[in-house]
């Protein structure tokens, strides 16, 4: 696996704060609080932004999204290959904001395995958290749609969603791992999260959006050396 | 306007031929061509490709798609501004193997207007051009669905229909200039279109996967030079 | 054409107080308040209604949304063909809650006048009023998204977007006639939207989720009896 | 459950020869010949066409899709509870033709057993199958999409395919029941189906179109007798 846990995942979305130059200086200093504090970070650019932010940092690299396709005729979409070149070394799936039919996920973590690439399979609640575990991705990442962006943290407002969608995912996938995301703005919130029996957190505004990421993402990191 | 016509635009899609390293290779090629010729090429790589393309030519840059959202929550979807920060100076808008409901296309061109951006409109027959020509983007792009990729030329096959859009989007909006596309193989396909009153074509896997793209891009180009 | 103008066109969404025997209540008090008032009244119902309610009245029945396909293997779609056998006169297209794509709208358009039903565009904006006026519908129907169920009338709140609307419709496609929709609850919201140059309205919650729709009815009924 | 088992389910798809008056026609077969064998048939026809069906058999009828919407502003969209009180028993969910994103799968399974209608969810291949299984419908229909229409039968062609959904399916969820799809147009293609594990076929053009749909439904039926 081409990475290591706990983790954290900075999703950049599509805010301003995390486009273009401010996505090479964010991703810069995920890098380089990765590396002072030894803890896993991960990034999600946007597409247009994955190759310089891969051109500039060591830490694994995500895609916000690929689409069910091969190689082909489909103008606008996103190719799997074309992502893994431009140093993506794997892709989130199914983000509560760009929402995939069953079929296209089942057949992106088949491509995503062959090319030896990450998934990260978003999902809504523990039910789906179940099914797509079955799909064999490489993590699960709970989101529950209500809390996105409201700071309030899933970890510790839903405890009892992400333990049972950990114990779900644990019977029906022992191999995939979970991560929680939603409301996550403090170290407490990560190491919550980890308690909870997951692996980390996907968050986004919380990091992009904080007046000082790299003091929050010390702040994560920390709580997540402390629960090692 | 930051393009000059009459132009040959060169849609990459998703083919392999123009993914990562081959997008760059064929880049290279167009930009040669067009420096050698005189005659305007415009490229459309792949979202992820757009800014490594970007670094190494000096022609213009077009991203396939761009989604009717403003900067914000929108994992996974492409961001105007994103794909302008990474150097393209326009965008394809509709294409028919991404189309788009009606409200995002009035959308997306009057973003792409105040951000200075080009907006290359593409329709699927002659009513539908007038209908975008009305909305005000540089360019309308007709594109026959029943010919794309089959190497029948629309300018050669249906100069009916390439004639009844020029005239209608001359009548609708007469500051806006019209390509046409599907089938373009030979210099003589670019040369019809021309004829017909487009200033170019838009072409994919004539050039893409054509055997040696830089004959074709010559014979186009020359094409174009003879007719001016 | 199938209806007569100034209409009230009512639209029931996907509302419980118009659902199955209560869209026939409803439908049947409409019917009756056309008749009692010689004004007419056209009724939206959902699509596994529309049969049960062509049974009762006689008064002009719409589809909410057909799709753009012919007969075949379309499974969950909506057939023109089979509204129309059901009993619909017309059908809405590109209603706010249920967009379509630009060469989608075109074909619907032409599948309807084929079949001499009546087309009813919705249009968010007065741009594209005009691009869709120019796809040759029967009417075209402004509704500005951010009023829909707010119960700020369009015909009074923003006036003179649906002035521009109507001048616009009227320039492209003289044949065609022009509603307006959303926040209309009152008979002078509806004698606004007539002084406004449209031919009437399309209403939703303003009738549906009324405590006495036949009352509602009667006051926007008495208004256009008064304004003609 | 409202459904007995082994069961043949006809999907009308939008085909023209099961449209309106012909689905009503065909319904009546379909009732005549479950009643003369004792067995179990279903019928699907399109959304306008539901109420006029339940009219006139005592066969169960089930809707083509409904939409993930609660009550409310979702014009075009379809409402479990029409469907329902138009007198449709259960629905399709998932259809190849009409795909979902996953969390819709879940919510739409859940308010189909909410409601005590029977949930019938299409999938593509094992691994969906299983996937759509987590999720507690009652019963799992799989359709290879390359079969869809062919004449080619999935129960003959690829049993390993659908002995490997059964077996998934059992494991994950033993309280659901299986059928399979796509190409089946004899009765001996429906004995194999059962041969295989499942309860039977949901069958589409082999019914529909063929040239005298009484006679097939009479040698499916007995097929399925002689296999009891």
């Amino acid at each position: 696996m081409k990475v290591k846990f706990p983790i954290i995942i900075v999703n950049y979305k599509t805010y301003s704060e995390a486009t273009g130059k401010r996505a090479i200086k964010l991703s810069k200093t995920a890098d380089e609080v990765s590396k002072e504090t030894g803890v896993a970070i991960g990034v999600v650019p946007q597409l247009a932004d994955i190759a310089s932010v891969c051109d500039v940092v060591s830490i694994p690299v995500f895609s916000q999204h690929v689409d069910p396709i091969l190689p082909g005729s489909s103008t606008g979409h996103v190719l799997l290959e074309s992502v893994k070149e431009a140093g993506a070394i794997g892709t989130l799936i199914n983000h509560a904001e760009k929402q995939l039919k069953l079929c296209a996920i089942e057949n992106i973590i088949s491509r995503t395995r062959e090319a030896e690439m990450v998934s990260v399979v978003c999902t809504c609640n523990a039910a789906v958290s179940g099914a797509a575990a079955s799909l064999k991705p490489d993590i699960i990442s709970l989101e529950p749609p209500e809390l996105i962006g409201t700071g309030i943290p899933v970890s510790q407002s839903k405890p009892d969603a992400v333990t049972e969608m950990v114990a779900l995912v644990k019977h029906v996938n022992p191999s995939a791992v979970t991560l929680c995301g939603a409301g996550i703005t403090k170290g407490e919130d990560v190491a919550a999260a980890l308690k909870l029996g997951t692996v980390g957190v996907l968050v986004a505004s919380g990091i992009v959006k904080a007046k000082d990421p790299r003091k929050v993402l010390m702040d994560f990191s920390e709580a997540i050396s402390a629960a090692m």
